[in-house]
């Protein structure tokens, strides 16, 4: 089958800060991007922070049209924001929220309440099973000195390890998704390395767009210079990724950027800038193994990295539950001691002046607050031990598979 | 290679019932537990609600010997429960955490906190790759009317995705667990009529254990005859189901079921009876299709089935976060009211008697109280409604699929 058809498709990707009420001229940008993908007829839209399901219902409405098939992810109390426009049926899809996604109680952060998954869907073209997979992992608001990297390793391992067990019958894979994490940064070397996934910018034939492919720039008015300072060119964290599966080849012929201000208008699609990939897609007929062409000790390098990173993670959510433990157990001391004196008083035995009643209520509630406050993030912060110690021990059977089979992939 | 060996392999599968400080003499019945496994020698055993990781180790200690392999799943705050043990390599693990799961308030029936899952483990066994899963859904509390019923119906679905996605490159694909469904039940019939697995208690040759199979039976001492009166014989929950890839079959020669009491002792192993298999899988060389055999009326007719139990449950979902969300207002009208009060007593507006302070402060906390546990129950049943949305849209789709391609699998 070496004449079969090319099959060329145009792949959109766009982290769109979609976030009502917070994020600035949000519904004019909607409009946009709809213009946008109705103008160039893409054959996949992956988008990410579309939080408004309002928004994702207008552009369904206005790309009805180029791309007839879509897909909204639903996960946690905002929603995963992620979904997928096509131009071909979705056949199939499935989402894989990921355990660990940051603090509740980090309100200005506000990952937990999103909800990151990764999106799966499964599409035909032309006879070709494509899995389609769209994703946002927490993002990186301190690179200095970075909490949440644990819980970004730790989403990167359940990403590549959610592709490699359902991509199995793909013949092409596609992963597009604002990953926070800079190209040479542990998770995404862990995620390419482990799954053979290609990345569309390096592997390119013709580049326009931000310089080395920049997609968070100082030149756009919605980022905040500030963050960008160590990096005067910004910095790449969205990225389309793929990989051909046993009997086909996949090339990047052509990528590009939205380089800040959209076309016509003075302002940007969003804070992030828009990733385009022109794919050539071919049967080759050669049943070649899917093996990723990485070499073990690349691998087992990488996976030990990721595993430190976790296990420094499980040191500080081990340290976490042991205070609010300690504190949760102190304030029901303290309760018990007012429960006693309480009762001291009530049958006579206290002497003297007893406390005044409006602080000894006051004091009572609010070592009941404390009381339930603290038993909430102990019970948090068990559920982030038993995650971390899980993947951590995934990996451990991993390098011990890959240390006993030295040519498995 | 249709003469091929035939491999040979026993399985068993125990709801432990091993819940710390509540299961009653559970470290006597691990011990037993453990005791029967290392006699009979099983090829695979699949444990569900070992919630004590000191059990899970106590087992691993013993089996070292006939299993020497073996995950144990962490999930949630208290843990999935879920482990396996193996005669042969365990080559990769992947957990999937249903997203919903009952409700944390309903800390009676407790399922919210073991983070309910599907675990599972790939495993080489002479050259056949077996995709093994072990799950537990959520209990069924009341037949006649079981509030959690869409619940465990979004997560016989998501179990059914789950095994779809994961199990292409699967040339057995084995599940064993306490699915909490009697065999006619919607979830049930939803799960074997998407995945084509077959029940082991429905194609064994030989069967020898409880009437009808029941693994929830009278005769057990610690079952709750109560709850089992209108089923004289029992229930049958637990089960072994499994299918063959394209190129293999695989046939039940035998069925099991433990009967109550241990043998030579006066207690049985748990509150389930155990349920053991002996599967006999071939390879026959001709790459027969992997389609379920169901044919697609009956796939719309349970799909159509379980979308009205989503679709009641979303009903409810709305309902209670509906009012949740009425309480939350109610309560921060009441503390602006205090307040606006209280300030106007400060700067001596209000005449004549101000509240008694005592009564004032508590009746503040009181509303503090009920604003803070409105919006976690309304943040709660948001993610319920999306999750059921979700699935309820997954359905649809599934339906639109089969409706337009009577022929697809």
């Amino acid at each position: 089958m070496e004449g079969d058809p090319m099959l060329r498709l145009r792949v959109f990707d766009l982290n769109c800060w979609a976030i009502r009420y917070l994020s600035k001229r949000r519904q004019e940008r909607i409009r946009l991007i709809g213009d946008r993908l109705c103008q160039e007829g893409f054959d996949l839209v992956l988008l990410q922070e579309v939080w408004s399901e309002q928004d994702y219902s207008d552009l369904k409405a206005k790309l009805g049209g180029c791309c007839p098939y879509s897909h909204y992810f639903r996960s946690g109390v905002i929603g995963s924001g992620l979904c997928i426009f096509s131009k071909f049926p979705i056949l199939d899809t499935l989402l894989y929220q990921y355990s660990l996604n940051g603090y509740p109680y980090m309100l200005q952060h506000g990952d937990w309440f999103c909800g990151k998954s990764v999106g799966l869907a499964v599409i035909n073209i032309s006879g070709i099973v494509f899995n389609v997979y769209v994703t946002h992992l927490h993002a990186e608001y301190c690179r200095e000195k970075d909490a949440y990297l644990p819980h970004r390793v730790v989403q990167a391992w359940e990403l590549l390890q959610f592709i490699r067990h359902t991509a199995k019958a793909a013949d092409v894979v596609l992963l597009g998704g604002d990953l926070n994490m800079h190209p040479q940064d542990v998770g995404i070397r862990l995620l390419r390395c482990w799954t053979g996934l290609r990345d569309a910018f390096t592997e390119t034939k013709h580049f326009e767009g931000c310089e080395d492919g920049c997609t968070l720039i100082p030149n756009n008015c919605f980022t905040v210079n500030s963050e960008l300072q160590p990096f005067p060119l910004g910095i790449r964290i969205d990225y389309i990724l793929y990989k051909a599966g046993s009997g086909f080849t996949v090339r990047c012929e052509e990528l590009q950027t939205t380089t800040g201000t959209a076309p016509g208008t003075d302002i940007p699609y969003s804070d992030h800038e828009a990733v385009m990939a022109t794919l050539h897609v071919q049967r080759t007929g050669q049943a070649a193994g899917v093996t990723p062409s990485t070499a073990v000790p690349a691998l087992v390098e990488v996976l030990s990295e990721a595993r430190t990173e976790v296990r420094v993670g499980l040191q500080a959510a081990r340290r976490q539950r042991y205070s609010s433990g300690r504190m949760a157990l102190l304030a029901l001391l303290l309760l018990l001691l007012q429960a006693a004196a309480a009762l001291g008083a009530l049958v006579g035995l206290a002497g003297g002046q007893p406390f005044p009643k409006l602080s000894f209520a006051l004091l009572a509630f609010l070592a009941l607050g404390v009381l339930l406050l603290a038993t909430g993030l102990h019970l948090f912060h068990t559920i982030e031990v038993k995650m971390l110690q899980g993947t951590e021990e995934q990996m451990r059977m991993a390098l011990g598979v890959l240390q006993e089979r030295p040519g498995r992939s």
